[in-house]
């Protein structure tokens, strides 16, 4: 049944009663979202529903209870040219909010269900797609700790006239009555259906939907007020569940036989053929970066692979004969201060290459099962569950058309302990090498047996893995630069 | 005379020879940018010049040098929707690099007073003043300890239609050239005297030009490279002179009269006065952010005050009947280690409102010569220089047509103390108080003092200091709010 067709009726209070309760509540959200803050405690607030349902004036009844120190609005309108050569969830990953912060979405991702959808503006098979998106995000953000409240607001088809016309009947008012409003109001049957499918399709139990009868003004801000308060409660007040996860997944820890190990690292190329390769191909990529920009597709080329394994200057032939107007090489060190306290994913989404553009990876969002879970960075829960979340992500980004080339740069431990010392030696390459380096070496069977997990779990159909064998440096790229080719070339 | 004019040769080479000198270039660019990492010293390197005068090619060269881990580069094209809402250097401030990072542009900040000047796609006195502005952005770049190093790569009327034409020919490389590079060059000439124009107007002392003649790549490629190297190892051996500075600073202290303390504390309105203002008011301000909505007039409203003035009340009051789609508050807390690895203005350059829209700062760019010049976060140098550099730089948002109001929320020490105890004792505001608010109290003489230099540098005749009189909190509201309707009264 339509969701909006039972939406739970609220009291009425005489005005005195009201101010006393609201008094209370105001009083009650302002300690909580100080509470959110100490405990860093990421909020997000949706606002969603019918238009002259009063969600300007609620919003800002709701910002007024709030330390202007904690919070930001975002209000929603049509993409821009930025963003629409994005995927759709660009623009709304970026700007989740950092732990302890508050972000009040005035419109939200939703409308890609719902306006996007009524308009015609984005094509069936995306908004069908953005279900799945939408419900997968919100997993996420959850997962991650972030408390996910959304509002619905709804009037009646005769109190939206009854609104609209007492704004244009106003000079001062009419302005805010615009066109795409009265087409919107006269086809409110059709929009009932399509919200209510909406409000069906993404009403989960980590993110729930709140539906609130906007008739009255005063009883709707109740009825927001007291949502919010016992959700931030709620949420405050239940522990973190790390200890269990951990003994659950110390279990799940993959017997299956080693990807790396099936590695052929003899395989090597001599300088003759090396440079001859080297030129048609560098000649080859430059033309297909042409291609993909001329076609809008977004590329995204991801090293990772052991220190000293080569990827600096394989990146650097790769890059060379790149116009360095369409591509970006994209260093990935350990997070800020400010990247810390946002979901892991958030700096690589803000990164993504935007549509015709090159991105080139150095070292990825693999971090978090690599190096993050060797060292104890994220608990074994959050690398475990990090899995189906980059699979995801990725899946995201290929649906949207962008191509995938992922490649670990493999080398035996012999052969590194060969690189280290040579590095050692040669006072060019000195810069190189750390005692850092060192100590990840003792550590090779820990990565190994994380590679190797890694490789089994995200080696999907649309973002395959490609382990380059690497003793020999020539060898390897020439072989990254064909994959890309020939990615590449099946996405034209 | 025309700079292009006299643009010195460069010494021919043998291939042998120019790829051993090259190859000595490389490996000190890259010892050098390493040796700037660590030195935290920020770079900016920009390429302008005629089209097909190989800027692609040769930045590719040289990023092929430095590590990818500390560079970005910046293609500067037409800017986009939400960059001409912003003053013209906003979407290059946001791009300036870190300290230890190298930003390079391909084409920049000068397209205004070349390609925008040319094209009659900005206003005669918009390009006129952008003289001033660059200059004024490179001096607080340059004083702030970033090198600026930028190229000018110039070929003939008659290379140029050569190139163009080779170009053309292949139909690999036909779509390089546009009717754009078409039409400028048929008005070679008139650029030639233009470029000549721009060249000399901003070739300073601080940051000078570099002409390059690129007719011959690998001369070009020689001389840019040489000069990058030169000018990194003249800044890296070049010491610090905060000492000094700081010596001669203490000498230029103002012995002016105190301004704060002419302001009449005693000045208070009773509660119903204040109602029907306040209302009066809040009606008023709401008309008006629709005005400067449709007229696009950014708004910048500052708040800074004494710890207890009442600078969140105060806001609220302001902020409540603003819709919430056109205002935003933003707080100003200590700076993210990101935005300390910045000038100090980036992180305020990356918060302007857009044209059209409100921005509230809860403290401001201000702090440089209150908090940081009292707590010795800044050196006595840098909270010198920065009267002017926060001068021109609301010079810069006036002459875009913001509206800028500043207040100064004004009381005595006695009141702040009554306030603190206050909050002490008052459950629902002891979260408001802290060691701190104590700590700060104790140098009330040094801050008043950094508070009276502040409004005698920099109450200028675009952008005014207003200073509110806050013993009594509604007689402050109100002020504020009456002030804040007549700064966007007169603009509009």
């Amino acid at each position: 049944m339509n969701m909006l067709k039972n939406i739970p009726a609220v009291r009425n209070m005489e005005k005195k009663e009201y101010q006393s309760v609201m008094k209370g509540l105001e009083n009650k959200i302002g300690e909580l979202q100080r509470k959110a803050v100490d405990s860093k405690l990421p909020v997000i607030i949706i606002f969603e529903g019918w238009g002259a349902a009063g969600k300007g004036t609620l919003i800002n009844k709701l910002m007024m209870s709030f330390d202007p120190r904690g919070y930001n609005v975002y209000p929603i309108k049509d993409p821009n040219e930025e963003e629409q050569m994005h995927p759709f969830l660009w623009r709304f990953w970026t700007k989740t909010p950092e732990r302890g912060r508050t972000a009040i979405f005035d419109r939200s991702w939703y409308r890609r269900l719902s306006v996007e959808r009524l308009d015609g503006t984005t094509a069936k098979k995306d908004w069908k797609r953005a279900y799945h998106e939408i419900r997968t995000f919100e997993k996420q953000l959850v997962d991650d700790g972030c408390l996910i409240v959304k509002f619905f607001l709804h009037i009646s088809k005769k109190e939206q006239k009854k609104r609209f016309r007492k704004l244009l009947a106003n000079p001062a008012t009419e302005w805010r009555v615009t066109k795409d409003d009265l087409r919107h109001h006269r086809k409110y049957d059709e929009h009932f259906k399509v919200f209510g499918e909406m409000l069906e399709g993404t009403d989960t139990d980590y993110a729930p939907w709140t539906l609130v009868d906007s008739k009255d003004h005063k009883a709707a801000a109740l009825r927001i007020f007291t949502e919010i308060t016992g959700r931030l409660e709620e949420k405050l007040s239940t522990p973190a569940i790390e200890g269990s996860a951990r003994r659950v997944s110390a279990k799940s820890a993959p017997a299956a036989k080693s990807i790396i190990g099936e590695s052929d690292l003899s395989l090597s190329m001599g300088r003759v053929e090396y440079l001859e390769n080297l030129k048609k191909y560098q000649g080859r990529i430059r033309e297909l970066e042409h291609e993909v920009y001329k076609k809008r597709i977004p590329v995204l080329i991801l090293y990772e692979g052991w220190d000293a394994a080569g990827k600096g200057g394989n990146i650097r032939r790769l890059a060379q004969s790149l116009d360095p107007r369409g591509y970006e090489v994209i260093p990935v060190a350990a997070p800020t201060d400010v990247e810390k306290r946002h979901h892991y994913l958030w700096r690589f989404w803000n990164r993504i290459p935007k549509a015709g553009h090159i991105a080139i990876f150095d070292r990825t969002w693999y971090g978090r099962v690599l190096v993050e879970r060797v060292e104890g960075f994220c608990s074994s829960m959050e690398w475990n569950r990090a899995y189906d979340e980059i699979n995801e992500t990725e899946k995201q980004f290929s649906d949207y058309g962008a191509v995938i080339v992922k490649f670990w740069l493999n080398i035996d431990k012999d052969e590194q302990f060969r690189r280290f010392n040579e590095r050692r030696k040669n006072i060019w390459k000195q810069w190189k090498i750390t005692e850092e380096d060192w100590r990840n070496r003792e550590k090779w069977d820990l990565y190994l047996r994380a590679v190797d997990e890694m490789l089994l779990k995200t080696s999907t159909l649309h973002s395959p893995w490609t382990v380059v064998e690497s003793n020999c440096k020539l060898y390897a790229r020439i072989k990254t630069l064909k994959t890309v080719i020939e990615s590449m070339e099946r996405a034209l």
